[in-house]
């Protein structure tokens, strides 16, 4: 195991810090945490089980599996009916405010949980992580340096993958294997639901603007009905864009990007509504500092479509996303969302995925994708690659 | 799109009809569907929104995306509190006993339901939907027979895929790439928390005894500690095996299946352990019937476990699991449960993996897992394909 994928003691302490005073403040005692995402933030580790986490003080691990886990705070646990015993036998009085994570657990998991420990009031531990977890640490960062250079690295690869002849999905299993051999972890992580999609989106042609039911930025059929998202089985045609959207998951902390290719020339519309799409980025990364409104972002950017021409091409041709960027991390989709109704302001530690793109039907959608990093004085890029349509070589 | 993974009205019907019926045992007058994996069962499609479906009559389905879903029962829906007003325009009651899958929607998902549409009783949608989802359809059973065929043709390539100094995790990247090359969807739906992994697992050596949080037959370490399960990136040592078990996910019904190779030749003690589950599965295939317990099953396995000498390493040897197998279907993890405390008795049309797995540290896992569909007569293989140890040649 690479040892360099384990925080140290020092980012953990930083982030139960934050976890702790956000849950003092919104009037919890403790808070008791069992996604595996939660769990990896604050212990740099995944277990089954629940992590006891007191508004001041240190936290208890209750811990089902693995069955080798050991140490000071862990606690064998095989249910939660067992955690107030465990509690009373450590003089711990059990909580009366219990914070628990009501946008992740399902009903049922609360209705056991609160019949376990009935406590007096509960609160969403989901919203106060989610909120902790929008502002990285210096180790969090590091990572996400590391996943969008080998992202970066990877895209440079993708050119040599084509062959005349390829359908989308032949092409999107070529880049996936690469992106394997390169350390992806293949797992990809999103909140809420409606948001499943394998490994990334490779979109050429018309499947660029295929509606999908699932809430990114664009579609595409797929290749089965159970999973309508991303490459399908067309053949690539010569004239249309291939645009690649594929998660950086390189550590547990996602770089996001699209790039584009073309296969031959495309009509000159192409590159003019593309140019559009780097111009944004440019703009964003002038405009951008600590205090600046997502939603202005937004309105922005809404506007620059607007005048391009290219306004019904705008995040989608028959369906058309309402988000030019999101926040990522240990999901795809965090927050802050880059929408109209935001009310959030960039903050130093953020690091945001920006994704104006534009489909035009028929030849396929443009525009690039980069994730950025919030710092004290503005924007800096994370996922440095070649942003202008790099046309295919007819191979083989 | 191949069109035969369309399943037809009349199929879909049969599926209608009995999770209407066990709504109405139930005492429900209607049920609110809107995880993506039951929406595709009663419809054969993903969409984003919610199925209306009362105890009897027609569903109507409420849309959110994708945009282009057009039909006489689609009804196009922002957010669940318009679904009132929507149902009283068509002289439809708000329904007092609602039904919503309360194992997989969130407590906030569930109070905002209960806020727009205040039922007087809720009920249990989840735990109907997978009873009724444990029996196949005939052309669900004809998805199996199409994923396990396609199954067992990848597993015949994996020989030819090794190399020597292959570590785990590369061995397993190129198995992935035959996979989705042979038409793998590449999503692994699992049921539950605690249930996250990539596509499927390979484990040799002593990896093949690294206990998971997971809740999976076997663990492993995997090559990120947010992902500990799995291939690692340890070399593939002369004299240890190589235990295969991915999803045979070629269409929405997965087949699961494991099988072991070697590389080089092995301690003896290891064919002797494969052959105690290579009997186990003869044992299953003879003394199965419809009627039969599964916790008949399970407890039977146990004692031949513990009679052939290996009962330390049944199921995990530093971790062990509690249960010898599992239905499969949309979801990997259905009922019935193969374990000592399940109530289920098999029934025709239950398709269920079997998976007697012994692990000999420093050697590796050995055992075979195939899916069985129970008929009127007893079982029926779906996963036919070489059950030995197979020797990998030390190729290039």
């Amino acid at each position: 195991m690479n040892t360099d994928f384990i925080p140290p003691q020092s980012d953990l302490n930083i982030r139960l810090a934050r976890v702790q005073q956000l849950l003092k403040a919104a009037g919890g005692d403790a808070a008791l945490i069992s996604t595996d995402v939660n769990i990896y933030y604050l212990t740099g580790i995944v277990f089954a089980g629940y992590i006891y986490l007191p508004a001041e003080g240190e936290p208890l691990w209750f811990v089902r599996r693995p069955s080798d886990l050991k140490g000071e705070r862990v606690i064998s646990n095989r249910k939660p009916e067992d955690i107030p015993t465990a509690l009373k036998k450590r003089n711990i009085p059990v909580p009366e405010t219990l914070f628990w994570e009501t946008d992740q657990i399902t009903h049922n998991e609360f209705l056991r949980l609160e019949a376990a420990l009935h406590p007096a009031r509960t609160g969403n531990m989901t919203s106060l992580l989610r909120k902790a977890r929008m502002i990285k640490t210096p180790w969090e960062i590091e990572q996400f340096r590391f996943s969008a250079a080998k992202h970066a690295e990877v895209y440079g690869l993708v050119p040599s993958l084509f062959r005349k002849g390829m359908t989308e999905i032949a092409f999107q299993i070529e880049i996936e294997r690469v992106m394997r051999k390169n350390g992806s972890i293949g797992m990809f992580r999103t909140f809420g639901a409606n948001m499943n999609i394998f490994m990334g989106s490779l979109l050429s042609g018309k499947n660029a603007d295929t509606p999908s039911p699932f809430d990114f930025a664009l579609g595409g059929r797929g290749i089965h009905p159970c999973l309508p998202i991303g490459a399908s089985d067309d053949l690539i045609a010569e004239g249309s864009t291939v645009i690649i959207d594929f998660t950086g998951n390189f550590t547990a902390y996602m770089s996001d990007m699209s790039r584009v290719y073309s296969f031959g020339k495309l009509p000159e519309i192409a590159y003019r509504a593309h140019q559009v799409s780097v111009d944004m980025h440019c703009r964003l990364m002038e405009e951008t500092k600590p205090g600046t409104a997502c939603s202005d972002i937004y309105n922005r950017m809404f506007d620059i479509a607007g005048k391009s021409g290219f306004a019904t091409n705008y995040m989608g041709f028959s369906q058309q996303a309402k988000f030019v960027g999101h926040g990522v991390g240990l999901d795809i989709n965090e927050p802050p969302v880059l929408t109209e109704r935001s009310n959030d302001l960039l903050q130093p530690g953020m690091v945001v995925a920006f994704e104006p793109k534009f489909v035009l039907p028929d030849i396929g959608a443009v525009g690039i994708e980069n994730t950025y990093l919030v710092t004290d004085s503005g924007l800096e890029k994370l996922t440095v690659c070649e942003e202008g349509i790099i046309e295919l070589a007819k191979n083989g």
